[in-house]
């Protein structure tokens, strides 16, 4: 374990585990079932970032009521539907070191379970009494189907743009981010120009976030990513490392990389091939560069609030933002 | 077509495609993916009897602004969503007589755009802001979602109690029906015993709806369904007229009946035996006057109201639930 993530975990304890709880408390289901495949993505190791990163927002712009902790399960129920429904939707086999809840309980069960999960964000979102947060959670969650179908389209499409993967991670991923950044600030009635300041900060994390988890998909090892590596490039998702290398190839060494991505037999050995060419034509460097930008952005927009320790901690997430994810 | 059917079109041909055209302006995508399968299942016949049950109920609570025909999509596309994800959840083949969406779209589109859907609704209901109408909405998915997980680990459960039925069909078709209802009465203002009449009009409506659907399964030809008969059973759905039949049979038939309903290789013409013994032990006639007494349960809830074209329209559409049913 790093000693961002050491000094992260204790610095966030108490706050861990009181959204542990109102992970748990929430649920409000009376099906064994729902329990079951909910309890199967959501105990599985997450990390709450969504959730925490809301509690700390409130926090930083003064919030001291008893409701941060139970708003701030939106974010994870949230997230856990779409996993559930992307884990199907990507014929996915394997999710942090479990096989995916749909493989263990059936299409049927996932799709309607995820449905429920979105229910109930919104249920809770309603129960804020706040118009604000609720229309945030309603275009946050059109953002991220549409930023998913945009995704399921954009598959095998060599030409992706750089611009257009931007558009769909900003939706997919970054959303969500920035909505529970935001809700915090509105949930402790900040002024608008720390709300702003606070849905920029997580917007620009979620960038950041999601190049390093399209990173992980090249770098990381099958037992660190809990799934396998090179599953991004199998399903034809085309990712910054790729979308850059491809743009900054020479001709021949393009059209190699391209047979790699076209060729629906290819092996594995032909995936461990393609790294090196994302590496020499700057597909790697380059996303960790944008990313470290991204990062750097949402930090400076923390400079409106005076230094505390909830600063410090968002900012040690941010930085966390580049080394690992979930 | 029958003769009330007919006179309903008459009377609500105005409203109808007022609400056809709010049905295609609010979808508000960027996507023509989004489109075509939201499309593919919004624009195939359905009747629009929820968004009409909302615009009626608003009307006959005084309502006379610009936005029950927006609002009442809510209702349209809440209703599409599930068709979209219980299509997949149930393998279905057909419906209304076109190819089921994820047979044409793949699997993956059906859920990302049925999760569209749903945030779209709740986009919708935010925009209303009524924190009543949102929190009306969240309940009412949640619900839908519970409703369908029951009856989906209920399948082959040939010791389904009929309370058990009720509960599942009060969830995943009553609840959206009395919402529609209810919320046309919020929107309109109307003072809480006419909300609460309006609101128990379309559960009781709902009740019998589905009831009415469940006898179709059964007794319609394909052609007229747009869907093959006796899917629910193959499906192992334990509908009314099968769970009062089963209870009502001496053991031998009983017997019988269970053999046909637990033996996967059961040919239709093992269903098409089954039909008289439902009938024989009261199966169908029980539904039939239960969906009966639940129709004029739910038009004596008008009571409340004074005579007008508006409620006329709203009974005759209690007395169509019986008849035909999307």
């Amino acid at each position: 374990m790093t000693n961002l993530k050491t000094e992260i975990l204790a610095r966030a304890a108490a706050d861990l585990e009181a959204i542990e709880q109102a992970l748990r408390s929430n649920l409000s289901t009376y099906l064994d079932l729902v329990e079951k495949v909910a309890g199967h993505i959501l105990f599985s190791g997450g990390k709450r970032f969504r959730p925490l990163l809301m509690v700390l927002s409130a926090r930083l712009c003064g919030y001291n009521g008893n409701y941060d902790k139970t708003f701030s399960v939106i974010f994870e129920y949230l997230h856990a539907a779409t996993l559930l429904h992307d884990d199907l939707v990507d014929e996915a086999a394997m999710r942090r070191g479990k096989p995916v809840a749909n493989s263990i309980y059936g299409n049927a069960a996932a799709v309607l379970v995820g449905d429920f999960l979105l229910a109930r964000s919104l249920s809770i979102a309603a129960a804020t009494d706040k118009i604000e947060v609720i229309k945030s959670i309603g275009a946050i969650t059109e953002d991220m189907s549409q930023g998913e179908i945009h995704q399921l389209i954009s598959k095998g499409n060599i030409h992706l743009a750089e611009k257009e993967y931007l558009e769909v991670i900003r939706r997919k991923t970054a959303a969500l981010i920035q909505g529970a950044c935001h809700t915090g600030a509105l949930i402790a009635e900040a002024p608008p120009p720390k709300a702003s300041a606070l849905a920029a900060f997580g917007l620009n994390l979620g960038m950041a976030f999601q190049m390093a988890d399209d990173l992980l998909d090249y770098l990381a090892d099958t037992k660190i990513l809990g799934k396998e590596v090179g599953a991004d490039l199998r399903e034809g998702k085309m990712t910054l490392p790729l979308i850059h290398a491809l743009q900054a190839a020479p001709a021949d060494d393009r059209q190699k990389m391209e047979n790699i991505i076209c060729n629906k037999d290819a092996t594995a050995q032909d995936f461990i091939n393609l790294i090196p060419m994302l590496e020499r034509y700057g597909g790697i460097d380059y996303t960790n560069q944008m990313a470290a930008r991204y990062v750097t952005e949402a930090k400076n927009q923390l400079a409106v609030f005076q230094e505390s320790e909830t600063k410090k901690l968002l900012l040690m997430l941010a930085d966390f933002a580049l080394m690992r994810n979930d």
